[in-house]
């Protein structure tokens, strides 16, 4: 009845006041949101931006431009408000909440802040797996268990964690076959000579996990705890038909990890924005995702995710307000 | 001065807690803003859709794939809160007028309607110029007092006529020397051989009004009363500093015309988006504009300004609210 659904809504689509398929992005927005709502007028609720942070152990090895302390500097900033996630969150009136998924450091509680250490930043990569099979599969379930807990129908996810563009290009360059150097980017702003020590170094950890070619064992060998965890809140979110309104290049690798344990997750994402970050578009293409904007952002946060929400806002509004042809009065085309 | 406050904005947008240029097009948004407003912090206030409605006697000549009476329909449901433009405008907050510059039909007062009707139409292009010059500068003056009497430092422009992206592709052959081919296209949805039947009437009106080459002679022989309006309503904007949207292929043909007349008002607009109408991308290109937006669309109305709209406030609101590195205590980058 998927298809019944879809048709209904195209039949919707094509009577409101406007010519046939004018809208273009916009309505198959509006026909993705009512199909993984399974009803002709999709209704977005509560929307929660979700920005997962984590230290990674590969840091330490010179592959971003900042210093790992960043991380827990930048989940302060989230929770004071003073970040772009935050202020563009307050500006659509999405629900911030940071999830310490492994930060080098203690925080004190306070609201807003979920606190789901799962240790204190991966093992480095080059040496060891990033994390145990064992850490991997309680981040995994420690995701989905915060997307249970909050309220809402549609998931932003957004992460924070120096780092974590070397682990995107890892999980990608070993889930896709892509040369490593095609998955490796800028990050936040490593170029030139450290561009090509970033991919060297990364070469060198492939190959130390030439083994982890499963998608939880590469997830374990070269990932995160926060790219972990989005892949928990992907499978459970995409399981309780939450829109999944997918960030940047990190995000997007949670979410191709999540595809390849459980292909339909795909079937309930919106794709934000086409990064700046060099591995994004062509990660994009793997996934046959379109994304809805192409700003030339490399912030992640979920910045994208939340610049691209009043579209999916739009879309909804064009199925509930519009008015058709015949309740407006107005001709059709000649025939 | 320009150039001083520019640097002041640069320098404030790379204090803030984010990788230098990472936030993209929206930091190039937030420096045009600024420049508009001549502050470091541009604000907007009471921004204003504004709607030119009016009929075109070249429609006679089938160059739509809709009647004439479809311009008075949407009128009407423009100010019923039905069309695309009505909900995306009550979504963002946006003040919605149309304007009657020249709709066959007699519209009864209402609030939100601003009556400044021209003429009952153009008259028929391949025949006689669309209106004569005394008409075409009185429509400017009125497209232009009609700003005036508006609040707020944002004017967003949307236009409705059945005919009309006849007359955006007439300006922008003759002001541009494209071929009339590349500046023709599907409107509200011309294909196949009516699409090649438009093109050859367009070539005809051209070769007719061979004369018409100036900005002011060309818009008052190929144009139409919306268009003429909106010129006005673009020189008057920029000479208040406002900030001007610019929606899709006949705005941006309007701000065209303006541009020959006053090529500074060039550096008070902001493009919305790329429509799919297929001249639009080249004549961005003419202007070297960006647009922020490629969604397919080929609406009109507005349609494309108003999606276009948060990200305006977002580029404010970066520059506003966004914490700094020191304010933070989050640490730069690694000298």
């Amino acid at each position: 009845h998927d298809e019944a659904l879809q048709a209904r809504v195209q039949l919707a689509l094509d009577r409101k006041t406007k010519p046939q398929g004018s809208l273009g992005r916009l309505e198959s927005l509006a026909l993705t949101l009512a199909r993984i709502q399974g009803r002709e007028r999709p209704q977005l609720q509560h929307p929660q931006m979700v920005v997962f942070a984590a230290d990674h152990g590969l840091a330490a090895r010179g592959v971003s431009a900042f210093p790992s302390e960043v991380t827990w500097q930048m989940v302060e900033n989230f929770l004071a408000g003073g970040a772009a996630v935050s202020v563009l969150a307050r500006q659509h009136g999405l629900a911030l909440s940071v999830v310490d998924a492994g930060v080098k450091h203690e925080f004190a509680p306070r609201p807003g802040l979920i606190s789901r250490k799962i240790g204190w930043g991966t093992a480095d990569a080059l040496q060891e797996p990033a994390m145990s099979l064992a850490e991997c599969v309680a981040a995994i379930e420690t995701g989905a268990g915060v997307v249970r807990s909050l309220p809402g129908n549609a998931l932003l996810l957004g992460e924070m964690g120096i780092g974590n563009t070397s682990a995107a290009a890892l999980l990608m360059a070993r889930l896709t076959g892509e040369a490593i150097d095609r998955c490796t980017g800028r990050g936040t702003g490593v170029d030139g000579p450290a561009l090509v020590r970033k991919t060297e170094i990364l070469r060198q950890v492939l190959a130390r996990h030439a083994e982890a070619t499963d998608p939880l064992a590469a997830l374990a060998a070269l990932g995160g705890f926060e790219i972990a965890m989005m892949v928990g809140a992907v499978l459970q979110a995409a399981a309780e038909r939450r829109v999944i309104v997918v960030d940047g290049f990190i995000v997007t690798s949670a979410v191709l990890v999540a595809s390849r344990l459980a292909p339909a997750v795909l079937q309930r994402c919106v794709f934000s924005h086409q990064s700046d970050e060099s591995g994004h578009r062509l990660m994009l293409a793997r996934l046959e995702a379109e994304p809805l904007l192409a700003l030339g952002l490399r912030l992640g946060e979920g910045s994208g995710g939340a610049l691209a929400w009043p579209l999916l806002e739009s879309a909804c509004r064009i199925l509930a307000e519009m008015a058709s042809f015949e309740a407006a009065g107005v001709s059709d085309r000649e025939a």
